[in-house]
C-alpha cells in the first residue's frame, strides 16, 4: 500500500520526501489549487491558512489534515464530515514563549523608542521600567502558558497564573478583577473560544495600573482592539502584540503608531528551527497511518 | 559625629536623606561644579560620567568615591591617592544580563527590521532564526555573565562558557579559535582591560560562521569597531550592542544604519529599579564609615 501525503510547497516537499520511506508518495497542494486528483491520506495546511478552505475538501479525497498551526479555532465549523482534523501540538508552544518574551523584554527595555531613535541616529539615554521586580500575570497554563513560565522564572518577576478554573498555585479567571489591579505586566496565553473572545475590554484594561504592559502571543480577538487602542493613545496602558484584530493589521491603524504599541506580524512559531519540530510531526501521522491507526493531536474528528 | 555624604542629583538626595539618619549629611555635588566646599566621606558619582574627573579631587575633601557603575577601567589611573574608589557590585548585573537576553532575543526574532518594518506599517512576516537550539558562547562568567547564564539557561540553547582560565564546565579563552567557528551566538560579558582590549578584531569575527550575532554588553573597545563594521556590511555577521566604541555613538555611524546592526545607548543597568539596588548599597557605606570601617567593595584602594 502507498500512503499518499500533500505539503503545502516544494521546500516541504524537499525537506519530507528522502526522510520518509518508499511507500510514501508526497506531493504539493496548496489552497487556491486545482481540486486533488487523487486522494491523499494526509494533507497539510500552509502555516498560516484561513480553515475556510476546509469547507472545499472532499472526504473522498482527503482522510486526514494536518495543520501547521496550534490555535484551531473555527476548524469545526469548516471540516467536512468524514476528515479529521489535527493540530500542531509541541511545534509552536516554545518559539510562541519566545517571541511573548522577546515582546516582554523590549518592551520594558524601551522598544518602539529605542527602534525609533536607531532610525534617527539619535544617542539617546532614557531609562526604562526593566523586568526585574515586575509583577507578571501570566494568563493561560497551556503549552505555551508552561513554556513562557520556564521562561520568565530567572528574571526575578513576581509571577501569577491565571487559567479557566482554579487549582494549586493557579488562580481562576473569575478572580482577574482583584489581581488586575497589581499586575505590570499581562501575558495572554489563552486559545480563542468563547471565553476568551474579547476578554481584554475596556473593563479589563480599566482595573489596570497607569503603563502596565498589555502582551499577546495567542489570537487577536481576545482582545477588544479598540478599547486596547483608547487606552494605548491616553498612555493608560501599553501593548506589546504578536497577534491583532485585524491581521494583517492595515496601514494607517494607530496600532502601528502610538508611542506605547509594539507590533509583531503574527511570528509566534515562525522561527528558521520550526521544520525541526514540524516534520517530525509529519513523520510520526506517516508512521500511524501506515500502522492503520488514527492520527496524533486530532482536534475536529472525523 | 557627622557623616557627609555627596550626591550626583537631587533625586538621589530627596531618595537618600529620609533614610540615613540624624548624624548624615547628605549634599549635592555633580562633576563641574566648583571644589567641594567642606569635607565629605562619601561622593557619589553620576551613574555615567568619565573617571578623568577623579583626577581633580582633592584627597583633603574627600574621603571615600562610590561609583555607581560595575566597570572601572581607567578608574586606577585618575584616582588620586588618599581617595578610595568603589564599584557598584550587584546593582547593574542583573539589569545588564536582562538587557543581553533582550538584545539576543530581539536579534534572533527580526529586529531591527521588525521596527522599520513598524515605522512603515508594513506587515511583513518572514522567518528568523530565532533562539531555541543555537549554539551560545558566553564570554565572560563574573557576575553579568553569572545573571546571562541563569536567564538563557531555559531558552533551549547549547551553551558553552569562556573565561580566562579553563576550569570545569568552562573554557579558556585561549581555547577561542577552536570554539568560534561553532557559535551561532556569541555574547561578551568581559571586563575592560589589557586581555579583552580589541578581543573582537577580523580574526576573532572571520572565524564565526556567517550570519553569526554578536551581543556585547561589557565595554565597547572589547570589539574592534572598523572589524565589526566591515563585517556586518558585508553581512559576514550580525551585532547587537548596548556599548560601543566611541560613545556616544555618532550620527552618520555605519552601526546605525547596516540592517544587520541592533544599538541601544548604553543602557545595560539603566532601569527604573536601579534606586532599588543603589540606594542599599549607599546606606550600607555609610554604616560602614559610622562604624569606622573601610567601605565595601573597594577596587581603587586609597
Amino acid at each position: 500500500m502507498t500512503i499518499t501525503v500533500a505539503v503545502p510547497d516544494d521546500a516541504f516537499l524537499e525537506r519530507l520526501a528522502p526522510t520518509v520511506g518508499d511507500d510514501v508518495s508526497v506531493t504539493v497542494w496548496t489552497p487556491g489549487q486545482p481540486a486533488l486528483a487523487n486522494h491523499v491520506d494526509l494533507l497539510v495546511l500552509p502555516y498560516v491558512t484561513s480553515y475556510e478552505i476546509l469547507e472545499s475538501l472532499d472526504p473522498a479525497a482527503v482522510s486526514a489534515v494536518q495543520s501547521q498551526a496550534l490555535g484551531y479555532d473555527g476548524a469545526a465549523n469548516f471540516a467536512p464530515k468524514g476528515i479529521s482534523f489535527s493540530n500542531a501540538v509541541g511545534v509552536h508552544e516554545a518559539p510562541t514563549a519566545e517571541l511573548a518574551l522577546t515582546l516582554v523584554l523590549a518592551s520594558q527595555r524601551g522598544w518602539p523608542a529605542i527602534g525609533y531613535n536607531q532610525a534617527a541616529e539619535s544617542w539617546d539615554r532614557f531609562a526604562y521600567p526593566g523586568l526585574i521586580g515586575q509583577r507578571v500575570l501570566l494568563i493561560g497554563v497551556g503549552g505555551i502558558g508552561g513554556e513562557i513560565e520556564k521562561r520568565i522564572a530567572p528574571f526575578d518577576v513576581e509571577l501569577t497564573r491565571v487559567a479557566r478554573t482554579a487549582r494549586a498555585g493557579i488562580h481562576s479567571i473569575d478572580e482577574l478583577p482583584a489581581l488586575l489591579p497589581n499586575a505590570d505586566i499581562v501575558i495572554l496565553a489563552v486559545p480563542l473560544g468563547d471565553e476568551t473572545r474579547g476578554l481584554v475590554d475596556a473593563a479589563f484594561l480599566d482595573l489596570l495600573p497607569t503603563g502596565a504592559l498589555v502582551v499577546n502571543v495567542s489570537r487577536g480577538p481576545v482582545v477588544d482592539t479598540d478599547a486596547l487602542v483608547e487606552h494605548v493613545r491616553s498612555g493608560a496602558v501599553r501593548s506589546a502584540l504578536d497577534v491583532v484584530d485585524p491581521e494583517p493589521l492595515p496601514a494607517g491603524h494607530p496600532l502601528w503608531s502610538l508611542p506605547g504599541s509594539l507590533i509583531v506580524p503574527h511570528l509566534g512559531g515562525n522561527v528558521g528551527s520550526m521544520g525541526a519540530r514540524i516534520d517530525p510531526l509529519i513523520r510520526q501521522q506517516i508512521d500511524l497511518i501506515r500502522e492503520g491507526k488514527p492520527p496524533l493531536n486530532v482536534v475536529v474528528p472525523a
